[in-house]
């Protein structure tokens, strides 16, 4: 046990936070909390330049196009994102580490290459990333928003982080997690709250909500977050941004500290969130390339695939077949997220693919069986990682809970760790269920081949992100629509359609058929001006380890989108 | 329970299976017992013609050719590795279950196919293949060498059984396993005990033991084990023929009973048996390449890799540098062994590649952990599966023990299981530092780049199979030099050297400084005599995934072995 208390230590760490912020970044002209959308502000605000404006508004692919080309150097693309990653941090308290000056350190050095050789480090060269704090950097700490796990800086990289820095990337922040991981809301002791840029009464999502926030606002090219049961598409749907979860192994998650550690069976993995696809792509291209199997060893002998990518197994993209999931057959989505799904079917088609309905299948009991799996021994987990100093284990995301001392408001967790564990046998028999419901759902896959039109089964089916869209803080209670697709290991790619809620077209709905109380309440649940501006996101899901063709087919599935509504 | 006793059950098994035995194949010329090396006797016994002979000495790359051109047919081909695995079964005890009726109903299926359309059905047209008995083949039992599994015949095939019969091979027999699989030995009940056809006196084996006798004695060209921690190579090694330990889900599993279903951290895989390394690898190719993640959710995608094969990331295979692994600092190999690296090590320098030593790494806390995570609910696995009828748990390999009714003599069982088992949090932290072993060890490897003149680390590793050859029966009390390869999930390919036990080539060394008791004790137990007539193998080692390229380094070991000691 620390001989400090545990807020005495989380005051120290928060001054460190600030501190660490270059004093002329900080902004007096801060809208009131009563502002409540405040994706706008950064433009507005005055600190950044027209420069600085236009390197955060260009698409990855063409920013790294501008920086190989010396167009615009890597100390002002860092300054740029810097700057308004720091204005991020402000409106929505999304980072927990910055280290700015290392990386314009390091982008010097990057533009002194440059210019030296007329080569790039690498396909990231001078590009800014954005970390989830669980991922290492030596020199800087990795709290996981533990109070005891904090002044304990990282004496290395992760995998990740030097395979990145190998890359050309610049490396500047850390974003925000909820204490353990293991929520779909991002709070925790030792940073607070991290709110929604487009609503800030409404969550960021978690466990890389820090991430989903500052992508949202520009503030990073491509952020990674981990994503075990929806921790990359949760805040990649409530931020509106573009979020990849690949299958296990295939980004390397080597030297990146972790709930749960030593659960071999569903495994959290690495992904990138982006403001496009091509951040995706760019990503997961140029750090499969650097043979990740070499240095990690769970990382997957998976080279990138150009023929996936094409298509080639999916009738090179020329017309697809989408399965659509209208609902989980758990609980029915708000009429936001059913709109999203309804502009997606009219833009496929009217691009020329086909569209099904694809029918859950135990949905419920893969989502059981994930929280049984992660509940067996969590409960110790949590209780050994913030012992030390005797801070509490969070046990809401409620806003009443962040003054520590009033009792916490009854509210029902993602996920709630079973307090005394279950034997290895247990767990084995649950995981053992686990394996047959994969094979069950793989068959019931492979057995729409007799509905489309291609020869083929479904190529890849559409998804809600959640049953909501971005919920009030405290709110985000089930992940069904995520969980399903980690305990499957299927890869999952989320696409925002560019609409937000409207209270007109969004209006409430006639009840429906309820299939529970969980149904009624979140049918009940549903009120538009609640969810204000919240944006609308679907995912595109895809077999196990195919990443390449999911790239390519939520290609086509935004492209649709963009054609079928374009943007002004 | 059942009303019947296990014994009567038994009874009726054993009738069954002599029944499903051709009558005009069962020899009564069969050497006596005190005959112990019985590996010429299919050819002399008068029972095989000599197109028999011809065709189950032909190296089964040859083989394919000529089923392919018709030369044999597929009858003639299933007939004559038929007739000698039945003769294997008298000589050994090697089979489980027997169905050649129904083999050459469609080995004459697809002869009429050919002569028909002038085309194969696939790669494997007409090759008969044998299978370990826990892979699911319909309307046949799959027991395991449980006595509460039998007569319930399976109701389809396992996944395995289903692309072999796609790509055209012949099923036809199901071979011996210790009761539980977990076991470098073969006994059980139900069908009693695989002995070594080398030496009867020697064991097999295990838990592929029935393979690894019937491969040896030429019963099949290619036959399918499994192993989680040495249960293919150990009786590709005791028996003296290749085998292959591939990665994790590289051939799928989905489909087969097994032993601690739902144990999700160190996994068993399937892996052919051959006598040759092209039959590995026709079998490797041909399974791959029907994409088996399509229907098991569990294989991994990734295709077979033919650069890989070729060597390309290793310099083309002009010039290797392999690390010989001379004794893992627990146990200090037999003579026998120790000659089988040296003899390598000629072999492999005259071919011109180099060789360095190979320092092991934590190997003693490699094996202690996949013991702690096996028999974390292994206790309760077992009695689950043996308690329907009453059978007893099989706690001995010793040849005492065929008496049941006698009380066991001591010995040490390869795999204890923990009676009580452990609680899922201690499981997690031995994975977790299993996990945490696995860098360390990767990191040890990529370290030898500095010794090696290729400039890249070690390119395979050389590695006993055992500190011993095949020991007599019960004595097979340490799986180290193989189970290691399994937590690292390394691939590791058993090669014979050609070379067999020999008095006076293999005299006892003087005692060198005993890492422990346990070394101490193998030490005293070698004497030539009691291994008389054993093989010596070795393993070729590679990274995860990459068994394109170690079956490419193997055959480059291969032929050197034969190059520099050819065969008369």
């Amino acid at each position: 046990m620390s001989t400090q208390h545990w807020k005495e230590i989380v005051a120290q760490k928060r001054q460190q936070r600030t501190e660490s912020i270059p004093k002329e970044w900080i902004l007096t002209n801060l809208p009131s909390q009563d502002t409540l959308n405040v994706i706008d502000f950064p433009e507005s605000c005055g600190l950044l330049t027209e420069l600085d404006i236009q390197i955060t508004n260009t698409e990855v692919t063409l920013l790294l196009e501008k920086l190989a080309q010396g167009t615009w150097s890597a100390v002002e693309v860092t300054t740029a994102f810097a700057k308004r990653a720091i204005i991020a941090q402000q409106l929505v308290n999304c980072l927990t580490e910055i280290f700015v000056d290392k990386a314009l350190a390091r982008a010097a050095e990057l533009d002194a290459h440059l210019k030296t050789t007329g080569k790039v480090v690498g396909p990231l060269h001078g590009l800014p990333i954005s970390l989830k704090d669980q991922i290492n950097v030596k020199g800087v700490d990795s709290t996981m928003g533990y109070v005891s796990w904090a002044f304990k800086p990282a004496t290395k990289n992760a995998v990740l982080a030097d395979i990145l820095e190998a890359n050309g990337a610049v490396l500047y922040v850390k974003t925000n997690i909820p204490q353990t991981l293991m929520w779909g809301e991002t709070f925790n002791h030792v940073f607070g709250r991290t709110t929604n840029p487009y609503n800030r009464n409404l969550t960021s999502g978690g466990s890389s909500g820090g991430e989903g926030a500052l992508v949202a606002l520009k503030g990073c090219p491509i952020g990674v977050g981990s994503d075990i049961g929806g921790s990359v598409r949760i805040p990649s749907a409530f931020n509106g941004v573009y979020g990849l979860r690949g299958s296990y192994g295939r980004i390397p998650y080597g030297g990146c500290v972790n709930s749960l550690e030593g659960q071999d069976s569903i495994l959290s993995v690495l992904g990138p969130l982006s403001n496009s696809i091509g951040g995706l792509k760019v990503f997961v291209k140029s750090v499969v390339d650097q043979k990740p199997w070499f240095v990690d060893p769970l990382a997957v002998r998976k080279p990138w695939n150009e023929e996936e990518y094409q298509l080639i197994e999916h009738g090179k993209g020329e017309k697809l077949c989408f399965g659509i999931l209208w609902d989980d057959g758990i609980t029915k989505p708000h009429p936001p997220v059913i709109r999203g799904l309804e502009e997606t079917k009219k833009a496929l088609l009217a691009a020329g693919h086909q569209v099904v309905d694809w029918k859950p299948l135990n949905h419920g009991e893969f989502y059981k069986a994930a929280g049984s799996i992660w509940s067996a021994a969590a409960a110790e987990d949590f209780r050994v990682s913030s012992a030390p100093t005797g801070e509490p284990v969070i046990e809401t995301m409620d806003l009443s809970y962040e003054d520590v001392d009033a009792p916490p408001t009854e509210s029902i967790p993602l996920f709630r760790p079973n307090p005394n564990g279950i034997s290895s046998y247990e767990l084995w028999q649950v995981q053992r269920r686990k394996r047959d419901l994969r094979q069950e759902y793989l068959d019931h896959w492979n057995a729409t081949a007799v509905v489309t039109d291609t020869g083929r089964p479904v190529d890849a089916i559409i998804s809600p992100c959640a049953a909501y869209v971005a919920p009030p803080h405290g709110m985000n209670k089930s992940a069904v629509y995520t969980t399903i697709w980690n305990v499957l290991d299927y890869v999952a790619l989320v696409v925002p359609t560019g609409k937000f809620v409207d209270p007109v077209l969004d209006a409430p709905r006639p009840p429906h058929e309820f299939y529970s109380s969980v149904d009624k309440e979140n049918y009940e649940f549903y009120k538009p001006e609640t969810f204000k501006d919240a944006p609308i996101t679907i995912q595109v899901v895809g077999r196990t380890l195919e990443e390449e063709a999911v790239i390519g087919m939520a290609e086509i599935v935004d492209a649709a989108l963009k054609a079928y509504s374009p943007k002004l």
